[in-house]
């Protein structure tokens, strides 16, 4: 049975805090954003990219995240929501977008002082000078503080002397390097003493750099080398640049965090150098959301393409039906719903989280005063957690919907494959995802520690994972689910398995076992004559299974959140039905670890796979109405099988001459084929 | 320890009974086939493929497969090699070569007479005339027995008069119908009657129909419209055709299994409807064994490069090391092993699977007189269970390779992107998966069926198990491993891990276990009054996951017989290495249903994946020993970074100025960082 649940009011739901920045993108937003040419010559699409971001930018809606004294709307939220809004259009566009305005001009804004917000930030908004962000080098880009360009202060001149060393110290994957850059934010290794003082290598800093001229020549002692090619992102012109003695004036250091004194002299208010890093990388965490959250929005367009298709294409007669019977609907076959609905469903909860990110890091960097380190310390972490998980749902879920809409998913006039292309580097770039996770488990065993001390014993699980759900309380209106989050047991058989905090208790506890596990087994390595490296290394599958049971609680947490905030009885339930569909899905994918620790029974875990089959069911006659609710306009959504136009069987079933045989079948088309499988027993 | 084994002992396991083939390849294949430009201009890319196509089979090759009457090599499965051999280059000369050769030459040597061979291959043999294969049509493709494309027999004219009825009936996805083809083997609905009789639907015929002429302008009555950029294999130019009233002598109807008679009888030595079709679509069971064969070529090529570049790449110093020390190697990260080296090891199992198939498609179609309906059911069970197998390892390991060589496996330079692209659609193409796999479920139901009647009951299990052991005990000479298979409990907690025939019984018994399950599920759907549609669909998932276990057990199968073969103690040792790691990875991505069952207690379930990692450690010396016996010739290894070029670290250790602090990672590395994560507690 359809839910009855109008489609404006699921997108009201997914809004959050920014729904007028997605109202206004989908008024404004040029329709050349949906319309480029990805298979144009390289050089040509390149040039399309920059001149659709430069019509987005005429609408205004590109600097909202900047500083009001500039021109810009100081809303840090609303310039995140933006960037995600592209995410439904060319991706290149996005990140070119995103590279122009969020790195090269966020690195300016965090990093820099008013004065050069002065004289970079105007011809920034109005994409007078192109900017890009080199950071990473070819030799190191996960370990950012081994990068080995230096700058060498020169008292003389007032100068810092830019020099790459050597090919492996290059800067690469530089998008806007090869082509229409002018300005660069370089990162590089600070090197300077005052009078009297040895110079010193004082860590990574960065600076304003000129790369090319207003013609677009490069400028002496830069070279630059097309990184050519790549799986997707063609529109965007990344390259590798080298730094020959190229010499920047004093005040192009960006100096919020450090100065260096006409004379040499270093001084910074951050006393620690490795707190220093730490806050000059934490600045641009924005860049880490953005990604998360324009990932959202190409997954979304993914799953709208392939689930309308699933819901026209017909493949294969009913069983026992006669000749002139309709054809089954793809999405009537179980495989076919398992494979879109449940990713359709994470699609809804991470759409919730991502909000709910967004709102802390904007909260966060617009706070007056100094930023809490704890603070800065979570929202990093959860940004790390929800880049990674966010974009290995993407790639999967583009993929899956790619082969659920077979032949035609492989053509490029239904977009699916410029989606896979261009996202699949988004596991990589603001982060490997493999790193990114790391860093997660080390910020969870950072807060844990100063909470529980030691954390040595199996005792902490139940004291750490109360913890987890009394700052649930605080934030929560939720008092029933957290009435019974409290009385929980994670190993009992008799709770329902859609009661949510059956559920939440489960995913609260997994988190706290396996934080306290790596904990444990970490501590081996300050034994004596202990093999540090080896230790960490045979933990390293643990710490990011933490690192995942981390992320999976925070997603399920936004989506009790909203729940709570749900006053519709209708909508209530329908989410209600997401939410259950996507939490035991997950704990579906790991119920082997459930029922290693005897968490779940052998007939517990049989019944999660019986319960997501029924909530597939159950959600079938909605699924038009999900892809509906995440707010799409229909032009936007440009793939001709997502309008029914390609690949329509004939519908009146007469005319046809099959032999009603077994098909072997070959070629395009993902549908599935049981109804031809005879009963051979019974 | 590495095992001191040397690559060529590798290679000759690995080589099967076409190893002349592998050799001439190896020895003749031109440059060109590994130095193609897929981002040029699509037509230029399609034309250079189609040259490289041609100078392939300039050097004889191509006509391996063809009958020796028409000057080709009789040779069945020297073709598939051939075409396997194709696929450690450009995969779009691959699949232009496989549509002309092998499925428009596989056709016409297939379906039709003697006549047909001499009138049409020797031209196909010289690619004289480029041929393709129109079967799949925008409506249906994995149901080509509802195909709706009309051949209506005018008995005046003696002529077939072929016809689109309408959009959803024109042929689609056609590989060469856009710009090359010139004649096409097109699958029709025959319509004929004799003197007297109504002209009546025949079912599925294939006929010969010219498109081009020699000019390459197309013939009357035929339209074309190109398909357009792709996902990947744009070298290949897919379009649609339509027929309007385009007349066929009726000499080109391909007619060994039915004929028509001038004056429209029609007639077939093969009585029944749906076997005829059988047979139809079976002699084109090679065409699946080509792609299964060419993709593992692919998926070889991708792990070269990841695994190479893995053994050079190094990425954050080992924790407690000073700033002198050298970086650690990427592989030498659990997770990366973890990631690259179960991969590879299915990988080296699914090879010895391949070689397998591709010797039982040679013996079944080199068979003289009739084909035995069992052996070819067989046959087109496992080719389609191992197509799908292997194409969905290729997705997902060319994926994990592009990510564990992070940015710069995003380069087109690197290739990674290329195969990764191109080999997406193999999924699809040569029949759906999930079709197929329903295929392999109905096959095994069919064969058990004929064994074991109503199979009704769970004592069955044993004896569905039992059979499969004596089949295997009849053609191995593994007595040791048979022994120990025959005598194996499954739930047992005793057996050693890495006991190849208690993994085999684990094996055997859960594909027994899950046939017999689903064959009582579907006997509800005769019960009276049942919604077969409904039986059928819930039990989807249970038959594809039946038919997985099929899968798995055969290409197990495989590795124990390539281990018996094997007479170097040294080579036999490190081949049941890689046999474990494969088995026990195997067993661990389905541990949550061994302990579902109770055939795996939790301790055992843990014990698996710890010996996975285990396996991982002991064959990371042999790491490059192994991608080395995969026997790819280094010329044909084009990727810069899988030759040390490009991403090196400087390696001195010296002259960096790192802060030695806490690095968030950005940019474009896929390195491991767990040594930076400091220990907060204990």
């Amino acid at each position: 049975m359809p839910s009855g649940v109008s489609a404006a009011d699921l997108t009201e739901v997914l809004a959050g805090r920014w729904g007028w920045v997605r109202d206004e993108a989908r008024a404004h937003l040029p329709d050349a954003l949906f319309r480029t040419d990805p298979h144009a010559p390289m050089d040509v699409y390149r040039d399309e990219v920059l001149d659709v971001v430069r019509a987005v930018a005429a609408t205004g809606s590109t600097a909202h995240g900047f500083p009001t004294a500039v021109g810009g709307g100081g809303d840090v939220g609303a310039s995140v929501v933006q960037f995600e809004m592209l995410g439904f259009g060319d991706l290149s566009v996005m990140i070119k977008s995103g590279v122009h305005f969020g790195l090269f001009g966020g690195a300016v804004t965090s990093l820099g002082s008013e004065d050069h917000h002065r004289r970079y930030l105007p011809a920034t908004i109005a994409v007078e000078r192109v900017g890009c962000f080199a950071m990473t080098e070819t030799g190191h880009g996960s370990d950012v503080a081994s990068i080995e360009t230096t700058a060498v202060y020169d008292p003389a001149t007032q100068e810092l002397v830019l020099t790459t060393p050597h090919e492996g110290a290059r800067k690469d994957y530089i998008g806007g390097a090869a082509r229409h850059a002018q300005v660069a934010a370089v990162f590089a290794q600070l090197v300077t003493g005052g009078p009297g003082e040895e110079p010193t290598g004082r860590g990574v800093h960065c600076l304003v750099v000129p790369l090319r001229d207003d013609a677009g020549a490069l400028l002496p002692g830069v070279e630059v080398e097309d990184d050519g090619p790549k799986a997707g992102l063609n529109g965007v012109d990344n390259g590798r640049i080298r730094f020959t003695a190229v010499r920047v004036p004093r005040a192009d250091l960006l100096d919020r965090f450090a100065r260096v004194a006409p004379d040499g002299t270093y001084s910074s208010d951050v006393q620690s150098a490795s707190r220093r890093f730490f806050m000059t990388l934490g600045a641009l965490v924005r860049g880490r959301v953005c990604i998360a959250a324009g990932v959202g929005a190409a997954t979304q367009q993914a799953l709208a393409v392939a689930v309308r298709y699933g819901l026209t294409r017909r493949q294969f007669a009913r069983p026992g039906a006669d000749g002139t019977s309709e054809e089954v609907v793809l999405l009537d076959y179980r495989a076919h719903q398992r494979r879109l609905l449940p990713a359709l469903a994470t699609t809804y909860a991470l759409q919730l989280a991502m909000n709910e990110l967004t709102g802390r890091l904007h909260d966060v960097q617009s706070a007056p005063g100094e930023v809490d380190e704890g603070e800065q310390r979570e929202l990093e972490t959860r940004a790390a957690g929800l880049k990674a998980v966010a974009t290995w749902h993407a790639t999967s879920t583009i993929q899956t919907c790619r082969e659920a809409c077979g032949g035609a998913g492989y053509l490029a006039v239904n977009r699916l494959p410029q989606l896979r292309a261009d996202t699949d580097v988004f596991t990589t770039f603001e982060g490997d995802n493999t790193v990114l996770m790391q860093l997660v488990g080390k910020g969870l065993l950072t807060s844990y520690a100063e909470d529980f001390g030691e954390m040595g014993t199996w005792g902490t699980v139940r004291a750490v994972a109360d913890q987890v759900v009394d700052r649930l309380a605080e934030r929560s209106t939720a008092r029933v689910t957290l009435q019974r989050l409290r009385e929980a047991v994670p190993g009992s058989d008799d709770a329902d398995l859609r009661d949510r905090g059956w559920q939440m208790r489960l995913l609260v506890e997994r988190e706290a076992h396996l934080l306290v596990g790596v904990a444990r087994r970490l501590r081996r390595a300050k034994a004596p004559g202990a093999d540090a490296g080896a230790v960490f290394n045979d933990a390293q599958d643990h710490l990011l299974a933490a690192a995942r049971a981390h992320v999976d609680r925070v997603v399920v947490e936004a989506l009790v959140a909203a729940e709570d905030a749900c006053e519709d009885d209708a909508v209530g339930e329908l989410l209600a039905r997401v939410g259950d569909l996507h939490v035991l899905a997950t704990i579906e994918r790991d119920r082997a670890w459930y029922l290693e620790r005897g968490w779940l029974t052998p007939g517990r875990s049989k019944a999660v796979l019986a319960t997501v089959n029924e909530l597939c069911e159950e959600l079938r006659p909605d699924a038009r109405l999900l892809v509906d609710g995440l707010g799409i306009p229909e032009r936007w959504i440009t793939a001709p099988i997502a309008h029914g136009q390609v690949g329509q069987p004939s519908g009146d079933g007469g005319g046809r001459t099959s032999t009603g045989a077994q098909g072997a079948p070959a070629g395009g088309s993902a549908a599935a084929a049981v109804e031809r499988v005879p009963v051979q027993a019974g």
